[in-house]
């Protein structure tokens, strides 16, 4: 066996594991009984002790240049195995195990503590544990960047190779003008009130199942579940997502649902020749997040869609207010004053992760402390959105991320927007008659094109390259904000 | 640190994962998707490959024999810790890494091909799959043997230290003409009709999770699933078990509920400062069988619990047709025609366990071939109990053990009734008036005894030591059979 045969047999390995590993996530989020956390937290430290000692194994730099020597240079697949494999080797090699180990123990911990926390509203319970988390965060962000590199840099890299806080950073701040004075225009129109009543949380989930499958979701390879916080799990033939359910808000679930199903659909697509190889997943969280919104939100609540979801949801809730499919598309695409960045509208969503980008960037260089964090959190908000933030719950500690140690991530949520804005503008041009699909609730070949033209690919370009072949264009915010304009300024009168 | 801290610490990791796998192992039987059969072969072999390295590590060898020198003879916990150490360290090396995975592998997949067989009552579709486990447990079972050593006493020691199959069959062979006579004897006396009509499987659900709380399983270190097959997963902080409901009969969910509760809370019950040590479980198949089964016969099928049982089924479902509650206990104990091992009364159980005792055995030693397996299963069904196998499902296809490579552990079942009938007889001596507590619903004053005298102990002691430390007698299968005869004789008439 050859030494390129070698290096994908042992990765095999290790992909394996690493799948292990996140059913071990998925497990604590879904299933875990409450008093495992403490007996959870050893079994994951443990699991990335495995990870760490087979991602850092001497072997693998020999393998390496063994396989670049004797691969062809036009062996694309081969060429990208190693490019991917070298970065997670390179990666791991900076990262004491002892720290990998503490940081998979300590965000197991964390994670409980967060949801306690948000659940009696106390942030000063979470303090200690958000502390130790990013403590060991920025440790580990200074050992990936090393001298003279930057620590926020590095994490994000994890998330999103080649990006830059920096480059990102000029990107929303483009953004953020038009986003203002679109959001502000829209409100300036009166408010739109949101549904009211109750809606029977299992017909919810029947119909969240539904949408699920509508828009290719393989349940043969999947399950969903209910969690706090939904997510997506798992790649190659085992993808789980996540929802939730609010019996005043049927929104949250069907919308979570297509959300989730966007990111699963991405990895259940990636070519089977890639399973357990470095390159079968999606390749980055904003290429990742692309797909999601562009199902939730360019699909999910566009006009067409909207149309044919009115009558379903006619059909399986009854009348529950509103009057026709126009007040419907209206009530789906409100711009309400709301504090939930996963409930948010696709015109604040942005605000929302801009507001986090900025306090992280501030959490890991140090120059703000978590014990400020709230204050500086809804001192922000109030400027952003003109109103307080109530309780901790809607403020702070919304989200599970920073419990996780996800802290680098938020502004590929903004990235994966402004992806999706390019590649629906490309969707449209290839399928200008897709309404009448979706008129129809068959968004099949809409999700057909992205998975010709980004998922199959998995890992095999890097993110950038896979938006800009799906587009024939570079990525730019461009798109994002033509579209948002264009939907949303009639709602302004 | 001393040799033997580092020991510890290290087996603290490898019991960690040893977790982590076994969490993967009640995934598939309740969670996986199905599409999902072949990946996680992958993982679970991966998973495999890990823990052998681990407990094959050299250092283990090194660390033992210092631990060994440097503690006092009195020091029974850490003499206890580092048996056990030294008895997984010295099975491990005698089986290759590559066999473990392979079997690792091959029994995921044969799990997944034993369900479809059974489904569909197709034995040949299951014999490949069947044959390849069989292949992989004989090589394992000669490899833990080594020259003159015999394989199923080998395959047996895993789930039971110490025992022979020998010694277990001389047991066997004396229990089996007086079962056989008592059975006899009640069956002679004519049927006791069943339960009849429907009871809703919801209400089942719930009154089994009552019965859960009621002996003791603690569901915030667990939580109860639907499986095909009922088990019990995990130790420590997270134990799971499964049962399935049947809407004809009631039974079988509420006493596999039962019996896997007593599995549980011996898991649950281990001495904390156990916790993720060798010590940290139950010692063996046969104690911990003891337990399930004195928690679901001897407490659960005896006529106090069942006054109890009958009026709160009554409650539950209404009139239900049994008249009262001596009417119930004879129904809950009828000694009917079944095919089917884990429905069977207390009287009959065993005569099915020794079938599979003798079938597995000649499998094993190699003078029973899988295609010739399902004649050889009729021909002895028919002998043992006078009727004739009426489809796969009741007869071969009925058990998941071989599929997943249990070869060795049937017989643990019947040694786990005789250690309850042991154990039983001492709790009566210690609690003599314990019907009147069953008889209002509760058992806690037994289940603590068993907590006290053996579940807390873990692998502190050998089977055979904590049984007999528990009973202060040496187990043999009298108290079992004197039990029997007192309890079901009088159904003779």
């Amino acid at each position: 066996m050859g030494a390129y045969a070698e290096l994908i047999a042992y990765q095999r390995e290790t992909e394996a594991l690493g799948q292990v590993a996140g059913r071990l996530s998925w497990d604590q989020e879904t299933m875990m009984p409450r008093g495992a956390a403490a007996q959870r937290a050893e079994e994951s430290a443990a699991m990335q002790g495995v990870l760490h000692a087979r991602r850092s194994d001497p072997r693998i730099a020999d393998w390496l240049a063994a396989a670049e020597a004797e691969l062809a240079q036009e062996d694309t697949v081969a060429r990208a195995q190693l490019r991917e494999i070298r970065r997670g080797y390179e990666r791991t090699l900076k990262v004491p195990a002892a720290l990998a180990m503490a940081l998979a123990r300590e965000t197991a911990l964390a994670q409980g503590i967060w949801a306690e926390a948000r659940a009696e509203e106390d942030v000063a319970r979470f303090l200690p544990a958000l502390s130790e988390v990013l403590r060991l965060r920025r440790e580990e962000g200074a050992a990936l960047a090393g001298a003279g590199g930057d620590a926020y840099d590095a994490l994000l890299q994890d998330y999103e190779p080649e990006a830059t806080a920096a480059e990102l950073a000029a990107m929303f701040g483009a953004m953020r003008p038009r986003l203002v004075a679109l959001r502000d225009k829209v409100q300036g129109a009166g408010e739109v009130p949101g549904l009211s009543g109750a809606f029977d949380t299992a017909l919810q989930l029947e119909l969240s199942r539904e949408l699920a499958l509508a828009f290719g979701y393989d349940l043969n390879r999947g399950r969903i579940d209910r969690a706090v916080h939904p997510f997506s799990s798992g790649s190659g033939a085992d993808v789980r997502i996540t929802t939730r359910t609010d019996p005043s808000d049927p929104f949250n679930c069907l919308y979570s649902t297509i959300h989730e199903v966007g990111h699963a659909c991405y990895e259940q697509a990636v070519d089977p020749d890639f399973g357990l190889s470095a390159l079968g997943r999606g390749v980055s969280m904003g290429v990742h997040e692309s797909q999601s919104r562009i199902y939730e939100n360019q699909l999910g609540r566009s006009r067409a869609f909207c149309g044919w979801l009115y009558g379903r949801m006619r059909e399986k809730f009854g009348d529950f207010g509103v009057a026709d499919e126009e007040a419907f598309f209206r009530v789906v695409n409100r711009l309400g004053r709301g504090y939930i960045r996963t409930e948010a509208d696709e015109v604040q969503y942005n605000l929302h992760v801009l507001l986090r980008f900025d306090l992280e960037r501030a959490l890991v260089a140090g120059d703000l402390l978590p014990g400020d964090l709230e204050a500086a959190w809804n001192d922000r908000f109030q400027r952003d959105f003109g109103y307080a933030v109530p309780k901790p719950s809607q403020g702070v500690l919304q989200d599970v991320h920073w419990s996780v140690g996800l802290f680098g991530y938020f502004p590929t949520y903004s990235l994966g927007n402004l992806y999706a804005g390019c590649l629906h503008a490309a969707l449209r041009r290839d399928l200008p008659d897709l309404d009448a699909d979706l008129a129809r609730g068959d968004p099949s070949r809409a999700t057909g094109w992205l998975r010709e033209k980004v998922q199959r690919h998995g890992a095999l370009y890097g993110p950038r390259e896979v938006i800009e072949r799906a587009c024939g264009a570079a990525p730019s915010e461009a798109p994002l904000l033509e579209y948002l304009e264009e939907k949303f300024t009639p709602f302004a009168g």
